[in-house]
């Protein structure tokens, strides 16, 4: 990655927010805590006959870029580690917006999308990045688990996509109703909409002295 | 839409699942349940320079398709609008699995591709679709709400796309560890992950005869 570009939400046309400008996120910094408050993106890889396909992943944002890891086995990954242009697009819902018209109802959620180029990632660098996607999405968990074999490793591939080419967008609050709708006779506002941890549960047969969910689990916040 | 031809997940070679064929859904009525439960769709296109767009779009399935709608002037838009292949992706991200090793650790949840091509729709197909689209994420709003302007309407493109070509997984339940993990000194187990409707939020300025949050809006489940 290019430690020297910095993180500049929107600024390539192909990233430039042109539905709802108003609603582009221009600060690197709030980009980051949009990528940093999700568990899973969508990858957008092409084939070679021009099929699109658009996969789930977990992931992590590490500085200014993002990893993923996939296995070596897939065809979709092997199209992002040979170098395809991906699309990488994480968004957060966050509730639907019900306006006094059918046109402005809508949903509230914060968006990313960055575009480019997968670097793979070897030695090291993919051992430091499987650690960081397991700590963004179980944090604490990492020292206590058996780390990965060599066997193991080499079934992973671990991407890396630069954040140079990206744009996020947030839409939040109320409906932004038509004035001549204002006097319609409707209940009109936002239905938040809320993810959060339930309580976690033994696999089948853990031994009675590890049936405590550690401390660590248990801070989890969301 | 070909109303003959039986949706039949992972039935072509580009939607049998590969990766864990073990966690495929063969029974299309249990594609239709994770597409009924999902609120949020990304869709990916490929542009004519090759870059794949995967963007995030409300949704419904009727029947043996999916309908999502969007803006005409919006480029990807316009990209589906003209037939170009498409990848219709759900996925609802139910918990975290946490192994005894980094390998084994994973998320559960459960997925639906579909791969096609989109038809467009006009008139009163055009009409009932978004009819669905507002039913199904916001159940018994459609009839409280100004319905659309022509104006309205010819700014929104409505997609229809069949679920000829798609595949379905689920993946629930606690860790698969290796045997020889089994004796770890470690918490295993899973952690669900829940989406929850908050109280709703009133629009500024609602007058004072429309402050209750109408029964339709309380009876909403997640």
């Amino acid at each position: 990655m290019d430690g020297a570009r910095p993180v500049n939400p929107g600024s390539s046309p192909r990233t430039r927010v042109r539905r709802y400008p108003e609603l582009a996120v221009k600060d690197p910094e709030a980009l980051y805590r949009i990528l940093d408050a999700g568990l899973m993106a969508h990858v957008a890889v092409t084939d070679e006959t021009g099929q699109p396909y658009a996969v789930p992943v977990a992931y992590a944002r590490h500085d200014d870029t993002v990893l993923f890891h996939g296995s070596t086995a897939s065809r979709l990954f092997r199209l992002c580690a040979a170098g395809s242009p991906v699309c990488f697009t994480v968004t957060l819902l966050d509730g639907l917006v019900l306006a006094r018209s059918a046109f402005e109802s809508s949903m509230n959620y914060r968006s990313v999308m960055v575009l480019g180029h997968c670097g793979v990632l070897h030695g090291a660098a993919k051992q430091a990045a499987l650690e960081q996607i397991s700590e963004h999405l179980m944090p604490g968990r990492w020292k206590e688990v058996r780390q990965p074999s060599a066997q193991e490793l080499r079934a992973t591939a671990v991407l890396e996509l630069p954040l140079a080419e990206c744009s996020a967008k947030v839409s939040e609050g109320g409906p932004d109703d038509n004035e001549s709708d204002l006097g319609l006779p409707v209940w009109a506002g936002h239905v938040p909409l809320t993810e959060s941890w339930s309580e976690p549960v033994p696999a089948d047969g853990l031994p009675a002295e590890f049936s405590t969910v550690p401390d660590y689990i248990r801070s989890w916040r969301r």
